[in-house]
């Protein structure tokens, strides 16, 4: 238990109101998204910048540590206090009081507790939007710490391509605000500061306030599932389509059988459109978009889908293609992640490679698993056309393996060793690095590259923030 | 004059041929491409990352300050020495050896001391190219050292962006290397160490690798010269045909009358598009491109740009435009830099704004300077997609005000003045910080900044290379 000095000290620093300490008010704060509960032994929810400044330096002098959270849908267990019940959590979601859309620059200003849908809803009439999509609705600071990527991550790049600028508070006894939020496209005047705070899971300093790109909403969009004629053909696939379609691609996501079967029991509403229902092994979700609307004289995107396809068809890259209305296509996509929990005990991976070695990947499991981890299921998915791969494995529900930790320990270890040592893949493509990962950074992690991470962490925070350790 | 045990001692590390003493032999060394003349110690130009490490870690034991220099092209005295002779100059321009391209992945990883010119030529035939388009022809160190950003800013992004991966030399007693030489588009394992390393002018370690990202080479491009109905409105016509252009948009370039009129007098081959040579006031170069081959069918990309002309016009953004051929029109736009300087002495300055304020900021300094600076011309051209101005200011050849540097000093602080801290803009847009312009890098950056970049360039190198001081 905290001293209760702390708390009242806190309350007269940010209200009475935004410090909560009822077991009830708590719990939604102590529990992540996916994985385990912590307890907290407070909830600060700052309102503004200098709020965040007072709360960190008040327990930066205190010796009291802070696990900043944002939306809390991350999936390593990174914005949740552990077990102790000493650390108090920093909640982002008071803090969205600002909205400064700027149309000529492309860019926005907001305030970091924004959701990820408040803010497209709050666009929509500008004909922007911020294009980072996701499957779920974090709030912006968190998407900026752990650098999300998504299913357009082909075209506009991850959270890190799109942050112009960032104000973060740092976790020194002054609480210093160090204001990075510049609006500049360009501006290489010394040491990108904002760099060490993207994708650092608050480990860095809070991030408080964000300028972001904006792009132009697209109003055209044609997709296609496209079953390669075999998994060799891929790589050769997203080339020809790269070649044809340039910057007209905006989704080239991969779709195993198994997990599109398992969306399509999970989501009987969702439309099978393969004959007789034989789901192929795998498929390839194919979106391409443009922002303006059709002109006259303008063949449109349903047309060069086609005439592309015919091209790839005759070079026998694909075995089967079906073009369909997007609604449909990513209904399907977005109920993967789902369908796929249904199936049983999920253990889930966040993988990537160089984009060729994507497939050889899955071909080396589905050839090695079955003999070393019997009666797990393969159940992957993800962004071919950026080397991801949301790799997911399914023990059945009621496995007696799943009672401890090692039968899980021992499969993921083998699994990352594979991707991580043999294939020069990552262990956390787009989830970031929390307390569910950490003992894989210090895995794989080469002793030289966590020295001097270790001492960005103490020349930023002093390591008194978050709940990793860099 | 640096002890000659010094010198035998680097030519037993690489090589007696690898570490130049002879004046003649380093004056191109010493001469940086715009600025003053610097005198170095020796010249060690070693041939791999291990060379780099073994000359790094000696002279860091040593006590002697190296200046890493790349092409030597950049525009900030950041490459070349200082006057004192003490400092050793570490020239990339052997470390050539490397150059491995993986198609599927559509990557490239090259040794830092490849020239943009010699890589883009060997990508020739695999239909990618790196995207960073820039007049100079750079090595690619050095480009990621300043994080250049060129005139297809707009579609392709800067260096940064474009940068996947890097091995760098610390300045340590070790000369530690670090690898961070990732092929993967996509991996969040930690704190993103490379980007420490991007235009930060060689002062937080060596580059020695990277693995850069590669683009489809444009198949299609159609280019046209616009003349903005008046200043105010060229922000409504980079909004209106970023939202019918979308992606295809690849450069929207400004360039003032008085820069033109100098290109079309220094390069009298130049086609003057202007009917009785009545160049206007103002002019947006606008590019757009794909990657994919006419198909039938497709409308060309004339077609496209005349149909998007049309509706501009029609919304009266444009006075006047001229579509014409691709090389004719960037022959125009290459030729301002040169013909700008044969106008005068040339006082260059590598401005950025919010996009919306490059203008505002143009009509300002043309209502402002004449009365505070006679005889000044604004000859400024630059990338408004970007928020980019080189606002260049041409001073007659023989005038004795710049005899010392009383006259440019005090017109420099006046323009960046008004530019960082009325406007938000930027004092080094893609030039990056060197001599030159770090005593605005002192002015304009706050302290806790300041601070905190000390801090990191103490951790990476202990403050042991490069000629800025951050």
């Amino acid at each position: 238990m905290l001293d209760t000095n702390h708390i009242a000290a806190l309350r007269e620093l940010i209200g009475d109101h935004a410090v909560l300490t009822e077991a009830a008010d708590m719990a939604a704060y102590e529990t992540g998204a996916r994985y385990d509960k912590g307890r907290a032994a407070f909830v600060a929810r700052p309102a503004s910048t200098e709020q965040v400044s007072a709360v960190v330096a008040y327990c930066v002098r205190h010796g009291i540590r802070l696990v900043p959270q944002s939306g809390n849908t991350g999936l390593v267990s990174g914005s949740t206090p552990d077990v102790s019940g000493t650390q108090g959590v920093l909640s982002l979601d008071r803090l969205t009081g600002i909205f400064d859309l700027d149309v000529a620059n492309r860019s926005v200003r907001v305030a970091a507790g924004q959701r990820l849908s408040e803010l497209n809803a709050r666009l929509e009439n500008s004909g922007l939007c911020f294009p980072i999509d996701l499957g779920a609705d974090p709030r912006i600071g968190g998407m900026i710490a752990t650098n999300t990527g998504g299913s357009r991550f082909l075209r506009y790049g991850d959270v890190r391509r799109n942050t112009l600028g960032l104000k973060v508070v740092l976790a020194d006894a002054e609480g210093t605000i160090l204001d990075l939020a510049s609006d500049l496209r360009k501006n290489n005047t010394g040491v990108d500061l904002k760099q060490l705070f993207i994708g650092t899971s608050g480990s860095f300093g809070v991030i408080t306030e964000c300028v972001l790109n904006l792009e132009a909403v697209p109003r055209q969009t044609a997709t296609a599932l496209l079953v390669p004629s075999s998994p060799d053909q891929v790589s050769d696939l997203l080339i020809a389509m790269e070649a044809s379609l340039g910057t007209y691609l905006s989704a080239f996501e991969g779709m195993s059988g198994n997990a599109v079967r398992a969306a399509l029991d999970h989501v009987p509403s969702l439309r099978n459109p393969f004959q007789d229902a034989a789901v192929p092994d795998f498929m390839i979700l194919v979106e391409i978009s443009r922002s303006n609307a059709l002109r006259t004289g303008e063949q449109s995107l349903d047309e060069v889908l086609e005439a592309v396809l015919a091209e790839i068809w005759e070079g026998q890259l694909i075995a089967d293609a079906f073009v369909g209305p997007p609604h449909e296509i990513w209904a399907m996509r977005h109920a993967l992640s789902d369908g796929v929990k249904h199936r049983g005990r999920l253990i889930a991976f966040d993988l990537s490679f160089r984009r060729g070695d994507v497939m050889q990947f899955l071909e080396r499991m589905k050839a090695e698993l079955p003999a070393k981890f019997a009666d797990v299921t393969i159940c992957d998915f993800g962004h071919i056309g950026d080397g991801g791969v949301h790799f997911n494995l399914v023990v059945p529900k009621h496995d007696v393996r799943m009672s401890d930790g090692i039968f899980e320990n021992s499969l993921r270890t083998w699994v990352f060793d594979i991707a991580v040592q043999e294939f020069g893949g990552s262990y956390s493509a787009e989830h970031a690095v929390g307390p569910k990962n950490q003992a894989f950074y210090d895995r794989y992690t080469p002793p030289e590259i966590r020295k001097l991470a270790a001492g960005l962490r103490v020349v930023t925070s002093a390591g008194a923030l978050g709940s990793v350790k860099f």
